[in-house]
């Protein structure tokens, strides 16, 4: 049997459903075998021409922590400055997480765009979405376990590279907040905080050109 | 309670060790609430400033998915005279998963790089990471269902995007040739082939600085 039993897909479901891109964390740490059951599921993604571009690197230092987080709060304040008149809701958004998750991990990717030529030839960025297939995987497994995540992009990748000593030619794609929570936001905190909603399911989907709606 | 129960829990790892890319369908079509189950899947992803850049273009036209098969056979002569010694092996690989799966869909990106700020000032490509944790949810819903998927990256992005009549802006990241199958490969297939392996996964978590192995 291909198909999984009807319990099996529903868990399958609601941990696409619950998932949440969480800012609030409780400090208590993260059991280091449940970090590295987390990793494995990220590293079983797909990757283009089975390239697995991806690098985890845990953050233990607590002034290095110190350090990202200052990075980010930068960031905060620049793209509070980009935003025009939601400024203010962007300069509301919570950083804090960075410094209270149990576990702060960044994703790297080493896009070795010469090496890997399959499935990339007209596409290099393909290596980007096996490192974003990577990410969820975490996030879904994560969730599942009871534990919160939040992707954090709020910074400057150049900076960011430099104090991991990242090798030339890698980017840090994703500052990975991971942690204990009290609760789960029950809908997108973006979209409690009246900065979007989600779309209709019938405006992504369309028949045979852009634009035709088929459902 | 935060956490999923066990089974719950060991479903979502069982999704995620056990999907697959596939390139081996059987044609019988897929039921459209199951694609439509899928497709809310793919619209439950994380995306940057909760901007929901993907639309997905389910292609019923047969004449459509021949074009889209010589598009992708066509890249496929131009990556092997571009892998060298290894030109034999992508020559081999299998594209008749875009004549054969039951229900072919191209993922598109919409990038919206002015309007979407928050996340990706620094980091623009946040809105490819998000069309692709829309495919990575899809994939695992796919696999827990029985459907195999298979994400075809052989195109030429600029005459898919002709064939689909996209707007100026948007790219196609993906053809997702979406069936039932006979079977799932039990390890993925370039693996089989021999073409990689997967890494060890203590060559793929650093702590504090590239290159320093934790586990």
């Amino acid at each position: 049997m291909t198909r999984f039993s009807d319990s099996e897909i529903a868990a399958v479901y609601r941990a696409i459903a619950e998932r949440r891109d969480m800012r609030h964390f409780r400090s208590d740490p993260v059991a280091p075998e449940l970090l590295v059951r987390l990793i494995a599921a990220a590293h079983q993604a797909p990757s283009v021409g089975f390239m697995q571009p991806w690098r985890f690197i845990r953050i233990v230092n607590p002034l290095l922590r110190q350090a990202i987080y200052t990075l980010s709060a930068e960031e905060q304040t620049k793209t509070a400055q980009a935003c025009g008149e939601r400024a203010a809701m962007v300069r509301r958004l919570k950083l804090e997480g960075i410094r209270e998750c149990g576990e702060l991990l960044v994703a790297v990717l080493i896009p070795d765009r010469e090496r890997y030529v399959l499935g990339r030839r007209t596409l290099p960025e393909m290596d980007i979405c096996s490192v974003a297939c990577a990410i969820q995987n975490l996030w879904l497994a994560a969730r599942a376990e009871g534990l919160g995540m939040g992707w954090v992009s709020l910074f400057d990748p150049d900076a960011l590279a430099r104090l991991l000593a990242l090798p030339n030619g890698t980017k840090p794609l994703a500052v990975l907040c991971l942690g204990h929570v009290d609760r789960f936001y029950p809908e997108p905190m973006l979209q409690s905080a009246g900065w979007d909603e989600r779309r209709d399911l019938k405006t992504i989907l369309f028949e045979d050109q852009w634009g035709c709606e088929p459902i």
